[in-house]
C-alpha cells in the first residue's frame, strides 16, 4: 500500500458538497431519462457561466462516451477526425471512435497540442473519395500531456476550421483545470464562443461521475438526445448527473477544486524545478512529468502510487503525477520531503 | 404536480444503506476503471448470491450498456438475435443493438415470453446465408409486461438453445422483483447455471445506477473489458458501482426492496380485482396491468403519475402502474382510496 | 440436370448486345473507379429515359450493396427504415441494413406492398429517442412477390412520405419487368419524380452485373461517391458497368427484355389458370407463384429447376417461376405441357 | 488525350482468352451467388497452384472489398490491425476498415514493407484494455511502392506473428506481379503456407473484375459467405467471376500476363537508369517510381498519361509509372524515347 496514490485525479469519490446536493433530492421523486427538473437548473447555471443560453447540454457518465457520441452525431460515415498522436481518442479508448465507423488521422503535435500546418497536410493530403474526409479536429484542453491552449492559439485554430469547413471538439475531462491554470488566459466563455461542442468534465474535478456536453453550434443540436440514448448514455435516474452539476456551478466550487488540485501541482513543479530537475513538458496544471533518474524513481515508487510516463535514456525516465481536488497538502509536502532526501542519497550513492 | 408517481421504478434516488457504503468509503483511494478493491468485494458477494464462483462479472451504469455490449460480445458480424416483439431491446433501445451491426427477429411471445416454437421457426426461415444467422435468444425476467419465466419453462428454453448452439441471455432490469415474486420458483443460482449470461439490475431496485453483468459461459469471459471500455461503459470511479453492489449483497437488501415493490404491487392488484377490473397481463411482480374505462383514468391521472400502456377498445384502456423499494405504502392506500371512489362515481354516472 | 432452370432471372450470362459493347470497347484506355467517359454517356442516357437531367447516377455491382449503401447515405445513426416483412432488405440480405447501423420495422404489408396506415402506425409507435427514427420507407417494384404499385399508389405514398419528412427508396432489381407488366401505368419518369432515390437493376435483365443507383433528391447527392468508395462499390474498371448500361439504354434493349420475359411469364400464367389452378399473389411480372398439389409439384421437380415458395395447405404448395430474357419460349412450353400432362395424371390418381 | 496512359494497370478491359470463356459458358445456365460448377472448378485449379486442397476460397469484385471483408471475419469488435502507413488500407479505402469497426495502427515501414520491430513496438504499447487489441498484421506483396518482399522476409514475419497470436494477412492486388518478379524467390506454395489469409488479385492482371480471397486458416473459414453477403459482395452471376479465374489459372496465363507487365516495367527501368536518374523505391514489379526534373515531367505529361506521386525537392518529383498485362510494347519505346530526347532537350536548356 502507498501512502498516497498521484496515480490520477480520480482515486477519490465525490466532494462533499456534491454528496449533499445527492442527499437533499434523493427521496423526491423525478422525471427519468435526464427530462428532470434538476437537469433544467443544472443546464441554467452552465450556460450562464459559458455565456451561451443557446448552447444544448446533455449530461453523460465518461469522458470516452462523450467524445465518441459527440463525433458520431458530428460525422457522416465517410467523415474522419484530426487529432495528435497523444489524444485520448487516439490511444486510450480502446477504438471507441472507430467502433462507430470513423477513421482518426494523427499527427505528431507539439507538446500534445494540434497545429493548423499539421491540419492543413491532413486535408490536402485526403483530398478525394479514395480517402476518409477529414471533418473534425480533436483537441483536448488541458492536453494528455498537461498543456493548454491560449487564446490566440485556440482563437486561430477556430477561425482555420470555420473556413475549411472543419468542426472543433474540444474534450475538457480536464477542462478545470486549464481554465484555473496559472497560465490561462481562455474562458469557459471563450472557449464556447470558438469551438462547435465540447465537453466540461466533471468526474476527473469531484463529481461522482459526470460530462456536461456542451453543443454551441446549432447544427449539430438536433435529435442528439437519440444518439445518447442509443449508445447507451441516457440514465434512467439521469438527476445522479444533473445534481451533481448543479453542486459544481451553482457558486464557485467547480473552479475551487481545480485551483487546488493546480495548486498542489504548481507547489511539485516548483520544489522539483529547484532540485534541477526537468520536465517533459511546461505543465501548469494538474498532471505534471517530471524527468527523473530510474534509481530515484524506484524509491519513490515504494512509497507513492504514480506513473512511469516514458523513458528519456538508459538511466532516466518521465513520470506523470496527478493532483486533484482532494490531495491533502500534507501528501504533497511529505512527497516533496521524501524526492529531496532520496534525491540527495542517490546522488551521494552515485 | 400529482400526489405520487407511479410512472417507474427510478423516479427516487438510491437507498439508504448504500448512501452510508458510499459515504464510507468516499475518501479512500481506490484503483480506477472497476479495478477497485471494493469490486472484487462485490463480485465475489453475487458470485456466492449465485452459487458460480467461475462467472465473469463487470458492472455497468445502464440496462441498455448492459444489453449491447454483452450481446455484441455474443455476437459475430453476421450474427442476430431472437427477441419477442415487446422486448427492451427491440423496441425502447433506439436501435442500440442494431447500431452494432445485429439484426433483431422479433417475434410475437406470449405475454411478454418467447416461445420454442417461435424460436424454431425462426431459424427454420434463416436457414443459409442470404439471411443473418440467429445466435442468441433473448429474454427478459421480469418482461417488459410484467410476467416471469417458470423455473420448467426457462429450464426447457435453455436445454432448447444448448442443443441448437444458440446463447441465452436474460436481460435483469427488473431480476430482484422477478425472483422475489410471489408465483416465483426460479433463484438466482438457477438461472445462472441455465443461461449463458444475465445482468442484475441495480438502478430499478434501489441504487443510483448500476447493472451487474454476469458471464456464466466460459467461452464469452475473455476480453470483455476491452469491450466495455470501448463501449463507454468503463467508470474512472468504477467503485461507485462496486460500492452499490456490496450494498445491495452483503446482506439480503437486494431481496428486500424488490419485495417491498412487490408487496405494494400485490395489494394494488387484488384491491382492483376486487373491484371486478381485469388485468392485460397476469403479473406478480411490480408492474401492473389494470384495465379500466377511460373516464376513471381520467380521474386518476389528475392525481397520480402512470402510463396509459394500451387501447383495448373505444372506452377502456391497459394502465401501467409501477411500485419500488420506495413506495409508501400510504400512497399506495391512497390511491386505492381514489380508485374505489372515483370508481363508484363513475359508475353512477354512467 | 434440369431440362430447364426457372429458378431465377440470373442463371444466364449477359445478352450478346451488351458482350457486343464490352468487346468493342475492350482495348480502349479509360479512367478507372467510375470516372470514364463511358459512364458519362450511360448516365446522359439513363438521365434521357428518366426525364431527370439533375439526378446523380452511380453504377454498383449488386442488388444488395445498392440497398445499404444508398440507404447508408441517407440515414443518420439513429434513424431506421420502414419495409414490408418480405423486403429484400429485411429477410435476404444477410443484415446489410443492420449491419451499417441500422433498424428496419418491418410490416406486414398486402401482396408485398406497403401501406399508408402501416407506415403511419410505425411513426405512431416510434416518437421518441427511447426508439428508433423512421426515416426512409422502403419499397421494390417489382415487389418479392412479384406484384407493382400503381400509378396512383406511388403518388399517394410519395405525397404522404413527403409530408411526414421522409425519403422514400424504390429498389428496381426487377424494374424492367415491372414497367413493361401488362398492368403497368407507372413510367420511368413518374418514379424518378416521386421517390427520393432508386435503383434500375441489371442484373435481373440481361446485365453480366451491374445496377444504376439514381438519386433525385439534390440533398442526397453530396459525397455519394466516398460512400461507394469505403463500402467496397467502385470498381478499377467501372467500365464494365458503363458499357453495360450503355448497351441496355442507348436503345430499346432494356425494356425489350423485360416485355420478354413477362411474355414468358404471362403465357405460363394464363395455361396455368386455365387447368384452373389458383395463385399466391397476382403477378403480373417475371415471376409468378402458381399454387399445385404437392404431387404435381414432386413430378415437375425431376424435369425442371424451381423454388417450392410456401406450404399452403397439407397437399398443397406454393411454386415460384422465374422467367428472364434469356427464357426459350420452347421451354415455356414443354414446361406448361409437361404440367399439362402431370396434371391430368395426377387427377387421374387421386 | 494522351498517347498512352500509365496511370495505373486497369486501364484497358480483359484479355482476349478471359473474354473467350465467358462467350462459351454466356448462355448455360448456371447456380447463382457463388455456388456455380464453374467455381468448383476455379476453386480447384487454384487450390492446385497454392499446393493447399484445405484452403477455401470466394471470388469477390474488388480488392477494397477483399481486404474489409476478410478483415471483418478475422477481428472481433474490439481488434485492431497493423499496417504501414502506406498501406492501401490506410490511406486509398476512404477508411472501409474503420467503417466496420476497427483501428488501424499505422507504423513507417520500409520501403513499402512492414518491419517486426514495429510490430513489437505496437503490441508493447497497446497492452491493455484502454488500448484497441492488435490482432492482424497486413501486408502488401507487391506493396503499394511497388517492392516485394523476400522468402526470408515472410518466413520471418509469419513465425513472428504465430508466437504472437497475430493473424498475417496479405494483399494480392499486384500479387502476380510480384510472384513473376525478376527478383522474387517467394512463390503461391510458399505464401498459402506462412500467411493465415490472402487475396490473389485478378483486376490488376488480366481480368474484368474479380480477386480471388484465399483462407488457409480453418479457424477463419467457418461462415465466410455470410459476411460476403451481408457486406454486399456476393454476385448473382457469380459465374463471371469464376468464368475469369478458369481463364486465369487453366494454363499459364496469370503468371503470363505478369511477366509480360513487369518485362514493359523492367525494360522502362533499366533505360531510366541508363539515364543517370534515381528512383525512389527499388521496385522489380509492374509499378516503378523514377524521380525526374520538373520540367522533364512537365514535357512528359503533354503525351503520356502518369501519376506525379511525391516531391523530392524544389525540382524534382518522383512519378509513378505502371505497365500491365496490355501495355504495348512500342508505346514503353516511343516514351522512353520521347524521354530521352526530352531529357537532352531539359539538360541543354538548363
Amino acid at each position: 500500500m502507498h501512502l498516497y496514490s498521484f496515480f490520477n485525479d480520480y482515486s477519490e469519490g465525490a466532494h462533499p458538497s456534491i454528496f449533499a446536493v445527492l442527499e437533499q433530492t434523493n427521496l423526491d421523486q423525478y422525471a427519468g431519462y435526464g427530462e428532470d427538473s434538476l437537469a433544467d437548473e443544472a443546464k441554467k447555471l452552465i450556460q450562464k457561466h459559458i455565456q451561451f443560453p443557446d448552447a444544448a447540454i446533455h449530461f453523460v457518465t465518461a469522458g470516452t462516451q462523450a467524445n465518441f457520441i459527440t463525433l458520431a452525431a458530428m460525422l457522416k460515415p465517410y467523415e474522419s477526425v484530426v487529432a495528435v498522436e497523444s489524444a485520448h481518442i487516439n490511444v486510450h479508448e480502446a477504438g471507441a471512435v472507430e467502433a462507430t465507423g470513423h477513421k482518426i488521422h494523427a499527427v505528431k503535435g507539439v507538446n500534445g497540442k494540434i497545429t493548423i500546418p499539421e491540419i492543413q497536410q491532413v486535408l490536402d493530403f485526403n483530398h478525394d473519395e479514395h480517402m476518409a474526409k477529414p471533418k473534425v479536429v480533436f483537441i483536448s484542453h488541458a492536453t494528455e500531456l498537461g498543456t493548454i491552449y491560449s487564446r490566440q492559439e485556440l482563437t486561430e485554430l477556430s477561425a482555420y476550421c470555420r473556413e475549411k469547413s472543419l468542426y472543433l471538439y474540444l474534450d475538457g475531462a480536464r477542462l478545470g483545470s486549464a481554465l484555473c491554470s496559472s497560465e490561462a488566459d481562455l474562458t469557459l466563455a471563450d472557449i464556447a464562443k470558438l469551438v462547435d461542442a465540447f465537453y466540461i468534465g466533471g468526474t476527473k474535478n469531484g463529481a461522482f461521475l459526470g460530462e456536461a456536453i456542451v453543443i454551441c453550434n446549432k447544427e449539430l443540436q438536433e435529435n442528439f438526445r437519440y444518439i445518447l440514448k442509443q449508445r447507451g448514455a441516457l440514465l434512467a435516474k439521469g438527476r445522479l448527473l444533473s445534481a451533481q452539476f448543479i453542486a459544481l456551478f451553482q457558486h464557485d466550487l467547480y473552479f475551487q477544486l481545480a485551483r487546488h488540485a493546480n495548486a498542489m501541482a504548481g507547489k511539485m513543479t516548483k520544489h522539483i524545478e529547484s532540485l534541477g530537475f526537468p520536465f517533459l513538458t511546461p505543465s501548469a496544471t494538474n498532471q505534471i512529468f517530471p524527468i527523473l533518474p530510474d534509481t530515484l524513481i524506484a524509491r519513490l515508487e515504494k512509497l507513492y502510487g504514480f506513473y512511469v510516463w516514458s523513458r528519456i535514456d538508459t538511466q532516466h525516465s518521465a513520470i506523470r503525477l496527478v493532483t486533484s481536488w482532494a490531495t491533502p497538502e500534507e501528501m504533497v509536502d511529505r512527497f516533496l520531503e521524501d524526492l529531496a532526501k532520496s534525491s540527495q542519497d542517490v546522488s551521494f550513492s552515485s
